[in-house]
């Protein structure tokens, strides 16, 4: 049967704590068995993430803005260059079962609409983009929490609701 | 030379208002002699803002999240079906010398979001979803109008700021 | 009612053959008053078949490979940049109402292969890939032509059978 | 480190002999340690190759054409969905250190089209697309193997060769 995945969005810049808090999700996301899926480049969110979930022996996937291998975070299991920039976003959203979203910018703020357009539940960890938008993006439901603990006891919640327990 | 692109964005579902602007919105375009580029669907404000383009001898375009031509608005002068779906996003934004936002949901956002990021200016007509969200998206300038007729007067000014008048 | 569509594909290294080929073709396409489709880029065939378009006073788009402007052929109306790669071979191919495919390489022969599987009819102007990969792609039609001229008879030919003369 | 992904295409529609060797294919990539890359629709070659991966214990991950996971072989451990149609294509190409191509049609034949552009060994399974098309491809390597072991003895030399043993 197909394997649950977890999205980890969120920027590729990111200050210490988001990068802490990255690290911790995708600790967080190995520990219960769940594989993480993140955009790959070896910087700021996706590189904290990816290391978090190796340092705790998950599986990982990145799924690359770029089109080289090269340019993907060391820590990741599995690596798939896109080459297709952006457009590539709309994968992350609709390959995860939930999304957490880091802090971003543009980018990551372009899959938390997408994300909740096509119903993905979104998990915003430690990033508040405002009500107005959030609720002008869709259907999906969006959780504000404020540790890499609590949005895994959330994802864990949605899934037994879903049925993927 | 290239011609000036203005991408009209906006619901697949529009409500009267929403309608009448995007079609004022699409006509502007036109007696500006700019091309309009939209989503492209024989509905909401991609169907009202072809209309208006039509009906006052523009040039429009369609970039589709469909496959077939069939899907397509019939007041448009280009078809390109992507089959892609909302992958193409990227493709209306990076197109368009300005993007203009009519009310929408998820899809209109993503829009928006990876606009400002890839610094394309925003026109937000009649639609705000919230000085937090537009501010974290990126350097993209953005400005909130109330009519078409604004709406026109500042992409002229945009475009002669980028020596595009 | 929507335009007709030819897209002219080929490589973008070009010999000198080839890119007189696909200049002629670009000027036949604005004789016929169709709408010339490329991939967008100056050099090979993209540039030769939209300056032949331009010198011929026709309408021309570009779906750019890149997602910068600046790497559009100056010869282009309509600049679609997308960022998005070899992924936009298929936009290349759903968009046209008959694809003319100059000598190429990979790029172009995965849009043959395409456009054959989608049903599109391919022109080969002055390239045979051969009648092993082309009765294998799918049940799009094509045709070996040796000049532009005979190209352009041709898809004056379809498109009457299409009911678009 | 990231793990090494042999991409296995072919048609959706499969004969008996050509869904045979699908299996045994995903079975040899399984012992082999590789993790295997497909469509990951639940018909001809995709659902042969995953079930065939399964059953030997492998790790299989599906790129799937559609948007709904409900769309895929039942056999993979990892479902992306894209919603892009053919514009996958790409990204099977570029997440695989060597392709396996199964026979198959206009979609497969751009596959190894892209393949052989972008520098993937490709290895014809029982698969001869004329060495015409190949030739003109561009400059990837490409092996005509006439059984899954014998293609499997090719991958591993080819993965010794590029440091990957």
């Amino acid at each position: 049967m197909r394997r649950t995945i977890i999205g980890v969005m969120g920027g590729s810049a990111a200050d210490a704590r988001t990068a802490d808090l990255a690290y911790e999700m995708g600790r967080q996301i190995a520990e219960h068995g769940w594989v993480m899926l993140c955009g790959g480049r070896p910087t700021g969110v996706m590189d904290a993430s990816a290391r978090g979930c190796r340092d705790a022996g998950g599986l990982s996937v990145g799924v690359l803005f770029d089109g080289e291998r090269e340019a993907a975070s060391e820590h990741l299991d599995l690596v798939l260059p896109t080459a297709m920039g952006a457009a590539r976003n709309i994968i992350n959203v609709l390959s995860s079962d939930v999304v957490v979203a880091c802090r971003g910018a543009g980018g990551t703020l372009s899959e938390i609409a997408l994300a909740l357009r096509f119903e993905r539940p979104v998990i915003l960890l430690d990033f508040d983009p405002g009500v107005t938008f959030l609720e002008a993006c869709g259907p999906g439901p969006w959780f504000l929490v404020g540790s890499a603990e609590e949005a895994a006891q959330r994802i864990a919640h949605l899934l037994e609701e879903m049925g993927r327990s």
